[in-house]
């Protein structure tokens, strides 16, 4: 297979996504960190070579691939012939569900459980512009909602689609561990919080850097 | 096949993706609407059936299947056995690219685009909250950031993916097509309108409702 090489910055739960299914699939990664917040994203060399839309993650296969947006990225690594029912459910219904979940985490999660994460750790809340001080409210709300949509959906559940792990667990796993560090008190998310130690205690899983 | 029902409401660009979708495949679609803003889909008879969090499209499956978010009802229909090939590309890195732009779509698309789309079409400019009216400017950014980037990727492209349509470009389409009812000035991306007259001319096309 070609060499698989992340671009990403370690504190971004987007790419960490990317780390956790090659690390479930046993797939090898060369890591190769960014820090967005000095702009080394928005440098000549990556917006030419890398992406020019200086986002990461970006997933680079071989030499000529490039592909950014962290859900498609854990879906190529999981879509090679030799991983066939590993993360991505052969049955078509059930493949259809992860994506459901998938496209819920990008549409409604992580657009508010995310930012609020990085607002209060990097940002700084004192440092917010008067946009961001006016959307606290209504992300807090959004992120709420989705939180026990996913609440309400694992009840009874090990796993967000049928009987194991797939990549539905692996990206809504990523910032929910980490959402109380943007204020959402997850002690009132019982199934949720099963379902975290559940994914750390999958074979092949690893932590995302600064997360115990 | 069982019977697909679209649960939907005719004025969103969610729910015509699938609509679509079917149209493009030669599927037939029993289209059920609801009238979003007179809380049709948040009745009990709604939440106990369809969706327990209140929120269309849905794709109904038979009788016991359904399937909210627009992008995986959309991937179930074209993943048929009978449908190989046609709007999901059958080679791994295509496919791939295809879902990086269903979830750009989603995340940085839909958030903006059809956002600003629903508040000056529906909402009315005039009757925004303070919390909506200061997120106008930026969300105005961050669609143009998206089309932006759209028109960068079409330059000297026929289709966002390959060599012909695909689920990306159904799903970019929907909300791209009405960009404009949102105040995004459409001259300024010319590769995006060829784009958008190509999708046009494609056998199985069908208009979303009171859209020209």
């Amino acid at each position: 297979m070609d060499q698989l090489v992340l671009h990403e910055d370690p504190i971004s739960g987007n790419c960490y996504k990317i780390q956790l299914t090659a690390s479930l699939l046993g797939l090898p990664l060369v890591r190769r960190p960014y820090d967005i917040w000095k702009g080394e994203t928005r440098t000549p060399e990556f917006l030419t070579n890398i992406n020019p839309f200086g986002q990461i993650p970006v997933l680079q296969v071989g030499t000529d691939s490039f592909i950014p947006e962290s859900g498609a990225a854990c879906f190529f690594l999981a879509d090679g012939d030799d991983q066939k029912g590993r993360l991505i459910p052969e049955d078509r219904l059930e493949r259809t569900q992860m994506l459901r979940w998938m496209f819920f985490e990008q549409n409604q999660h992580e657009t508010s459980v995310a930012v609020l994460r990085s607002w209060a750790r990097f940002t700084g809340l004192g440092n917010l512009s008067e946009e961001q001080k006016g959307r606290l409210t209504a992300l807090g709300r959004q992120g709420e909602r989705a939180l026990t949509c996913m609440e309400a959906h694992m009840q009874g559940r090990e796993w967000f689609v049928g009987k194991k792990i797939s990549l539905a667990d692996v990206v809504l796993f990523a910032y929910t561990q980490i959402a109380h560090e943007g204020g959402f008190e997850m002690e009132n998310y019982p199934a949720l919080n099963q379902w975290i130690a559940r994914v750390k205690g999958v074979e092949g899983f690893v932590k995302m850097d600064g997360v115990d």
